[in-house]
């Protein structure tokens, strides 16, 4: 199998796997107990914390572990929406078209209980200008939320610029408005500094960058307005209540820093892949457009469409050959509408629909590259012969 | 180390490892995707809902999984009270006064969003009337969330009955009030069936009976009104987004059917231990007290308070001849409030203080219980000693 899905799912590091384990066996004591082994599961969780920390430049007690990017999201943009609601501040939510459906519906869920959101529109590269989100901007605004990367097309937003913006356009209201970006499709790609993108809440999974699932991580800024949206035990300092999965903190830990330290290594191979992939396609295939733009883009990402091809009857026809590879998010194939983000960025809804994402990873070739473009080379000519024909 | 504090957690069961592993391995494929891989996570995770669902005798389309007690415990709550008051239905909830803090604190956080919340108080043994449950209704009741067994005392709720009272007395009404009970502690000890319960939501977690950390189960009987809480892709059919934990899953899965498949030998083997514990001490020490009932009690719960005795200094003195107990939950524990079970019942405050509880399993022996009376016999005497020295 060639597993060019990386965006969608990575596989556990061996290497985290391994820290993890004890935590499975002789070292399950629950963190809250009063004796020496639950104190040594504290300290793990306490090692992470300073893990995940470290990378993101931030303080320990600025990080609360969750079950993994969507509850981070969920509980970023929930927690703060309720807490400003609750103390009169506004109702006003920005965030834009090409979010995660974990943000999106998150907004959703929002606005049923009141809360009035703004999703700004993107250019066709999928990119959103800060001097439209700080537009959008007015008194009642209690929350933005833009993510760091596209998990489809992996456009890099201007985070740091938008922040600006934000913040210059809100002087005079005499609060700071919480920015919240998604990283989780970021983690182990970019550099993610919340100092230096000047933003109050981050969310990051685990599985993304070779951690467990389950498992994900959300920063907040000290300070920040925020109704801790799980009660319970007092567990993460009052902010997530519930037994800590001590295997998957440990384990989200260690990937974290792994990845971090691997980061360059990845960033070079995979960008090569990736330009091999994409050069090699646009030159050899007909009709092959790159959705999104060839630079400011996630290293390892490649999102191409074929003119005139069923997408998942391209993807079916790979995975038979032994190709993993996805079509937008993996949310989104299985429930297989078409891609909100591609729509947004002003694409027709069946051109849309013949997109192929391929999203690299340390493991990968350029012979898994030539492999797949060879592939589509004879397979993407043959779809558009039978879909011609059942047109006829 | 004598390890019994079963209810704070156990020790996950290799079998249960065993086939978690591969999913951490070579089958980490996202089970939304579009290939093989990622067809046989999906069939995983439908063969553990399968076993959940047969071990409570429910269709498979009522489970949901969770990433732990207090996210089963959370979204049941929220999700039925959120869609009651959108619906218009009304917003009263009915629970004890000893229920687990997860769901003491989601009240907490319902009162802040108006919801109105009635405590019905238990008796001295921790026991909960029927008809006192049924005689806090009223025509804006939406939702009754009682415990199963608790975590502290042990004591076993009349589930069926208070479900047949509340039905009794809203069948005017012309609409069922969903019943929540909180199984948490109960799993692998007590049989579960919502049916014969006649419940409509039941909250289960995995590390409870020797499966991992970081998952659990959610029953939400079909037709229940409920809004999901965790909002994003749509897996579980939509009533909990995000990439399965496929590992925890399995987990859980098999951990289910292994301890539904030995339930009758732990409840045999751990119920003698515990007698044998509760005998020898309300026998050889002096001041001893049983929390809660000698019998409708968990078969591996024992709790005795100690007139006179601080409990934490008690814990610690055991811990440090290797001897893992807990006084009351492990939430309570960590923040070292005196228990608000204790208190519910009617013990004073500096009586409860000198409380212990010790929960057994499979692999305690005899030989351990006598251990722990024995130590228990000598440190006693000695804390009261040193208690009424630093009082005179």
């Amino acid at each position: 199998m060639i597993y060019v899905d990386h965006a969608a799912t990575t596989p556990v590091h061996p290497s985290v796997l391994r820290v993890m384990l004890p935590f499975y066996r002789e070292q399950f004591a629950n963190p809250s107990s009063l004796y020496q082994s639950a104190d040594m599961a504290q300290k793990a969780i306490d090692d992470a914390r300073t893990k995940i920390a470290l990378g993101l430049n931030v303080q320990t007690n600025e990080i609360i572990f969750t079950s993994g990017g969507s509850e981070s999201i969920n509980t970023a943009l929930k927690g703060v929406a309720f807490a400003q609601s609750m103390a009169g501040v506004g109702n006003k939510i920005i965030s834009s078209t090409i979010e995660h459906h974990a943000v999106q519906h998150s907004l959703d869920y929002l606005q049923e209980f009141g809360f009035n959101i703004v999703r700004v529109p993107v250019n066709s590269d999928g990119y959103i200008e800060p001097q439209i989100v700080a537009g959008a901007l007015d008194e009642a605004t209690i929350l933005v939320s833009i993510m760091l990367a596209n998990n489809e097309v992996g456009v890099i937003e201007p985070i740091s610029k938008i922040a600006t913006a934000v913040r210059s356009e809100s002087q005079l209201m005499k609060r700071r408005i919480p920015i919240h970006t998604d990283a989780v499709q970021a983690a182990g790609q970019l550099t993610i500094n919340p100092n230096d993108l000047d933003v109050d809440l981050v969310s990051i999974s685990a599985h993304k960058f070779r951690g467990p699932k389950g498992v994900g991580a959300l920063y907040i800024r000290r300070g920040t307005p925020f109704l801790p949206q799980q009660n319970g035990g007092g567990q993460e300092r009052n902010r997530r209540a519930g037994t800590e999965n001590v295997p998957g903190i440990v384990g989200i830990g260690e990937a974290f820093e792994l990845a971090e330290s691997q980061r360059k290594a990845f960033v070079h191979h995979t960008k090569n892949l990736r330009d091999r992939f994409l050069n090699s396609i646009l030159k050899n295939i007909d009709g092959a457009i790159c959705n999104g733009p060839r630079h400011n883009r996630l290293p390892n990402n490649a999102n191409v469409r074929f003119e005139g091809v069923d997408g998942k009857a391209l993807l079916q026809q790979l995975a038979e050959v032994g190709i993993a590879a996805s079509s937008g998010s993996a949310c989104t194939t299985a429930s297989w509408e078409p891609s909100h983000v591609l729509i947004a960025m002003g694409i027709d809804q069946d051109e849309a629909s013949g997109s192929l994402r391929c999203t690299f990873g340390l493991d990968n070739t350029p012979d898994d590259v030539d492999t797949i473009v060879s592939y589509l080379d004879k397979i993407v000519p043959q779809l558009r012969k039978k879909r011609e024909m059942s047109h006829a």
